[in-house]
């Protein structure tokens, strides 16, 4: 089945220890929408200005992503600039223009309205809300944030936790959202708000899922290079929700292996600039780094 | 078959935001004895002073642990008084006695001389060389180290690398002794330096063990409540090289369980301050929070 996301589609220059690129192709939207449709047909709903390239256009809708939901406005498409730390787990935000996304409202076309499994990218709280209101029955609603919503919009945040089944954030926004520093009672608390999964996601680390009665840890890949992270996060929330989308199974097993998945596709995205790697990949390549991750992680194997 | 260790036994005294605790049993010679000691029998090699306690010495007793190379200096045993940060990752060291340790060197009893299973704890490179040469043949070495060896012993350091089989270290050690920021490269870098496995301890986010062909990645035990780290790094190590000691198995299979054991008594250690839970652990926790790490990292389980 195809999944929807909401989100952001940028323009972004990137700095990292390994060189320098100039207006890639970004946002979270984006990100997930590519990584998803290795596995599953994407909607995206999202904005972009008059100068979006057409060539862009033609890279969405050639990896089958449906962008009847996806506004040109009068202006400019968003667009960031930052620039990452040796450690590459900090980065300083250069330039920031919000341009169309400024005004961004979600409007689903009625094609879009049954969709049964939903990401809510990190935007506006209360734009995710209107995108749920505008759902007749959605199955599977996934749900990403950051700390400026969860410090600004605290409120509108937990009302719209009350109805997404799985949360996925990083380490950093489970101890601001939970207010607990320990990551498992952080996912306890965040359990707690309605949410049946918590997925975290902890960079290097890898990612942890708790649920009530279950626990699941997964490293990341271990790469001698890690050239950019920008884009990881989503491309994880891609691979997962994908997967998920692809498969229906939301059984445990079917869940870990979408979480593996997720890790998967984060592992290329940080091989390159931007999404680079994403334009190359084939599932063929996928398919080999998922027994990469078994062999990685299995206790018993080889 | 029985596993050797030599290394430090001390005092701590140790603050961390659960709690204090005075002139607690430590030393990591002391901590590997103990997680070790549910394995397979266990040989200590260490220095303690006139002011050591007699139940101590039936509690290590009681465990299986060897005392044959548990020398009895004039003087007192070794002190340190350390209080942990908020975050439990950092901790300031507020005493340091080295006391009897100062003079330690260790003198292996005829009996030990045909150890095969052999663990070097973290001292002066100088005394780990010694300890091989008073040994017949020694079939698995295991090592550890820290900064102060690396810096200012690199080459006494890098000597007793030729010699060891498994080097156990944590990840700021690796990062340091390899001058690679990113792990994969410090692995691949240590491993040039002689050990054919590199185990990278990594806190909170588990252990990473690195082959000439092979990559292993398991979590840590997720716990709400982290009471006191101490120690955590020496069990590791110590039910990781005393499993392996039980089962003589050196195929990759057999130190992936070590290292889940490892892994687990690393995470019993953490629950109570100092040592106090391994004094009422038994093999059944054990084997049930073994078999919670299977479900914990296994794709297709539950």
């Amino acid at each position: 089945m195809s999944i929807l996301v909401v989100g952001s589609v940028f323009f972004d220059s990137i700095e990292t220890p390994h060189g320098k690129v100039e207006r890639a192709l970004g946002g979270a939207a984006t990100y997930f929408s590519v990584a998803a449709s290795f596995f599953a047909p994407v909607r995206m709903v999202a904005a972009v200005g008059e100068d979006f390239p057409h060539h862009e256009v033609e890279f969405l809708s050639k990896r089958g992503i449906d962008l009847s939901g996806l506004q040109t406005r009068p202006g400019r498409t968003g667009y960031w600039a930052g620039r990452y730390h040796e450690d590459m787990n900090h980065r300083d935000t250069l330039d920031l223009q919000l341009n169309v996304f400024a005004e961004f409202q979600p409007r689903l076309p009625p094609s879009h309205r049954d969709a049964q499994y939903v990401f809510l990218a990190n935007i506006d709280p209360r734009l995710q809300a209107m995108v749920l209101e505008q759902l007749a029955a959605p199955g599977v609603v996934g749900c990403d944030t950051m700390n400026h919503w969860i410090t600004g919009s605290r409120g509108e945040l937990e009302q719209l936790l009350s109805r997404v089944g799985i949360l996925i954030i990083n380490d950093e926004e489970a101890r601001l959202l939970s207010g607990e520093r320990n990551i498992v009672r952080a996912a306890r608390r965040l359990l707690a708000m309605g949410p049946r999964r918590v997925l975290i996601k902890r960079g290097e680390y890898g990612v942890i899922q708790f649920s009530a009665d279950s626990v699941f840890a997964v490293p990341a890949f271990p790469l001698e290079e890690v050239f950019d992270p920008t884009g990881a996060g989503d491309a994880f929330a891609g691979g997962f929700m994908g997967e998920i989308a692809r498969s229906g199974d939301l059984s445990e097993a079917g869940l870990r292996r979408a979480i593996v998945y997720g890790s998967v596709m984060a592992s290329f995205v940080v091989e390159d600039f931007g999404m680079a790697r994403l334009r190359t990949l084939t599932a063929e390549t996928i398919q080999h780094r998922y027994r990469q991750f078994v062999s990685l992680t299995d206790i018993d194997g080889a």
